[in-house]
C-alpha cells in the first residue's frame, strides 16, 4: 500500500467529520496530498464511515487517474483536484454539508466576521460563489465547481480565507494538512451557527471593525504570532 | 411466525427512527410490506421501543384485518395501507414528529429546494397536503389522511418525492424498503432544519436552479447515477 | 421511612427531567400526593440530582408543615401545594425551567396549538399566568404563583390542560402521577421548540382546525381513546 | 508544586467548561486567584484540554510575572489580571466562546432579564462593553479588555452581576471561586438560548418587573435568601 501515512491522515480527518457531527451517512469527503508524489488519496464514493479502513481510500493522480484503490472515489473528487492544482500551499480538503455553514451556502450569503472567533480563523468574511451556469452543470460539473471557487479567490489568500460557501450547495474547507482542513470544518459550522444568533438578536449586527479583525487573526498566524505554546 | 425478515427490517427501521433522535416515548412508527404475499408488518401502537421484540410487531392484510400478533398495530396504520395501495413501488412508510419537518408541517408550507442536500433526494419541493375537511376528519380519518396525501401527488411520483408534509400534523415518508423509509425520515428532517437557518440567513432565499437540481438528483438516481459503488 | 412507594415515584419523575435534559444542576422539581392521607413527598432545594436518595426527599401536609426529612423542601414547595388543593384530579406536579418552554413563558405568550402533536396532550393552547403584582411578589410569593395559575384555568380543566406557563418564570406541569408530571414536561419542551420553528417558516402560521384538534385529543383520552394496547 | 489545590480548583473549572460543552478545541480559560499570596493559576495557551494536567497550569503574580510552570500561560490573562486587581470580591474568571451567550456579545446587544432563571443569577441585565479604540486594541490589547470590562462596571457590584459580554468577541465570567465561576459560564449560556427564542415567540417581549427581578435575585442571595440548605 503506497501512501500509508499520507492514508492514515486522510482517515483520521474524515473520522474526525463524523466525531463532530459535521456528516451523517456517507455525506461529506476528506482528501490529503502529497506534493512530492503529485498524489492524492480521498474518500470513496458512498462508503459508511463506520467501516471505512485504510486500504478503502483511493490514490489517484492530480487528472484524477486511479492509481490504488479498487473503490471509486468521492463523486467530488474533481473538485479537490482544483483546488490542489489551483491553491499552491494546501494540503489538504474538507467537504461537509453541516447545517448551519450549508444553510449560509444556501441562502448565498458571505459569513460577515462578527466577531473574534471567526477573526481568528479567517482574514476577511467567507465567502460565496456564484451560482454555475447551466452549461457549467451539466458537463464537468464538480471541475466547474472547483473553478467557481478559484475564480472568488482571484484576490483572496486561500490560506488566509480556508473555507467558501458553493452557493446553494455547501462548503468546501482546506488547511496545510487534511486535519487542519478538518478543523476548520468545525470552526466554520460554528461561526455559521453564531452568526445565525447574532442576527436574530439584532438584525442590524455590523461586523467587527478592521482593528480588531487584524489583531485576533495575526495573534493566531505570521511571524507575530502569539497564541499557544512557542514550536 | 411469519414474515420474519419483513418483521427484522420493520423492527430495525422503527430503531432507527430512534437512534437518529426522531422519535420520543412511543411517537412515530415504520412498517413494510411483502407484496408477494399482500401483507404489511408494522409497529404495534402506544409500545416502547426499548422493550419492542419482532414477536410485538403486528402483520395485516392490505385491508388492515389482523393476520398475526396479539397488539394493536398502531393508530396510523390506515394512512399506511392507502399509501402502500395507492403507491405500487413503494415497501416502506415512516412516520415521525421529528422536530424541523413536523414545523414546516404545522407551518402548512412545503420545503423549497434551497440546495443540492435537498435535491440529491426529492426531485422537488417537499410538498404538503390540504387540510382535511371536519367530515374527513369525523370519519375514518387516518385512511383520510392517506387520501389527502394520494391527492397531493397526483401529479408526482411518488419515488422521486419520497415524503410529504401532512398538513397541522407531521411528516410521512417512504421508500422501496422500511430501511428507506427510515432514511428519508432522517434526511428530510436534516433538511427542514437547515431550511429554517436558510430564511433566517436570507428571508428572500430562493430555491436553487432546475439545472442544478436535476443534476444532484440524478447524480445519484437513475441509469445515468454516478454516486456511490457500481453494484 | 414512611410513603416509600410515592417517595420511589417522585424520586423516579425527578430523574426523568434530568435523563430528558430539561434541567442543569439543581434546577426543577417534582413532587407527588397521597391523597389518602393528605402527603405531599418533594425534591429537597438546592441538592444535586447526582446523589439525591429516597430519603432526601420531603414529606410534607397539606399546609407545608414537615413531617418527615432533615432537608428543606424546594422553594416551589408553596407553589406545589396551592396546585394539589385546587386541582383535585391531579396526584403529581413537575417544574422545570426548560429551554423552549420557559422561552414561551418569558414571552409572555400562550403556545397556540400548531399541530396534532400538541392536540394530542392539550385541549387547547397551552396558557399562560398574568404577572403577579407587587403585593404578591412581596409576600407568600410562590403561594401567590400558584394562585395565580388557578385564577388562569377558572374555565379549564387542569386534566386537560396538563401545563401553564409562569409569566416571566417557567412552566408548572402536572398529571394523575409524578411521572404523568415528568412525562407533560417533556412533551411540553418538545412541543414549545417545534413552535419557535413554526413561527419562523411562517409568521403568519394559523393554530389548526377545532375539528382536528379535538379528534386527536379524544383519539388519546376519555371513553372513545383508541391509541395505545387496551388495558 | 505550589498552590496544589488552588490548581486543582483551576483545573476542575476548565474541565467543567469542557463537560458543559462551552469550548472546543483549546477555546476558552479559566484561572483562580489565591488573595493571600497574590498569585493567580491559569489554563496554559492552546494545550488540549482531554491531556492538561495539574502541572500544566501556570502560576503567575498580579504583573503576569511566571512564577511556576514552563508553558506560557493563556494569552488572555492580562484580561483576567485587570480583573482580579479591580474587582477585591472575586477569586476565579472564566472565559469561553459558547455559542449563544457568544452571538449576544457579537450582536453587541446586553441580554435584557426576561424571566426568573436570569433573575436567579444577575441583579441587572447582562451588559455589554463598549468596543476598544484602534489604539486599546494596537497596544496591551488583552489588558484593555479588562480595562474596558471596568469601566462597564462603574456603577455595577461585580458579585451581583458576575459576567459581561466583550463586544464582538465573548463573555467573561466570575465569582467568589474558580468553580463559581465556571457555573455562571454554564448559566450565562443558557439564558442567552433562552432570551432568543423569548425574542422569536415575541419580539416586543419585555423585561420582568423590578419586583420579580429583586426578589428572585435575593432568594438566592445575601441574607435573607432561603433557596437551598441551610449552611
Amino acid at each position: 500500500m503506497i501512501l500509508k501515512s499520507l492514508r492514515e491522515e486522510v482517515l483520521e480527518a474524515n473520522l474526525e467529520l463524523v466525531r463532530r457531527g459535521l456528516v451523517m451517512y456517507t455525506f461529506g469527503n476528506a482528501s490529503g496530498i502529497s506534493r512530492a508524489e503529485g498524489l492524492v488519496a480521498i474518500k470513496p464514493s458512498g462508503v459508511p464511515y463506520e467501516t471505512m479502513k485504510l486500504e478503502d481510500l483511493v490514490v489517484v493522480d492530480l487528472e484524477g487517474k486511479p492509481v490504488e484503490g479498487s473503490l471509486r472515489p468521492s463523486s467530488d473528487l474533481p473538485t479537490h483536484l482544483v483546488l490542489y492544482k489551483s491553491f499552491a500551499g494546501i494540503g489538504g480538503v474538507a467537504h461537509t454539508h453541516s447545517s448551519a455553514a450549508t444553510a449560509w451556502a444556501q441562502a448565498q450569503k458571505e459569513i460577515p466576521c462578527f466577531g473574534t472567533t471567526h477573526a481568528d480563523y479567517f482574514r476577511g468574511p467567507v465567502p460565496v460563489t456564484k451560482p454555475l451556469s447551466p452549461g457549467e452543470i451539466r458537463t464537468n460539473y464538480e471541475a466547474n465547481t472547483g473553478h467557481a471557487i478559484v475564480r472568488r479567490f482571484k484576490k483572496l489568500d486561500p490560506l488566509q480565507v480556508p473555507a467558501v460557501l458553493v452557493a446553494g450547495h455547501a462548503p468546501f474547507c482546506w488547511g496545510k494538512s487534511p486535519s487542519e482542513a478538518a478543523h476548520i470544518a468545525v470552526i466554520l459550522e460554528e461561526i455559521a451557527a453564531m452568526a445565525f444568533q447574532t442576527i436574530t438578536a439584532n438584525p442590524k449586527a455590523r461586523p467587527i471593525s478592521k482593528h480588531l479583525h487584524e489583531k485576533h487573526f495575526l495573534r493566531k498566524h505570521g511571524s507575530a504570532a502569539y497564541y499557544g505554546q512557542v514550536k
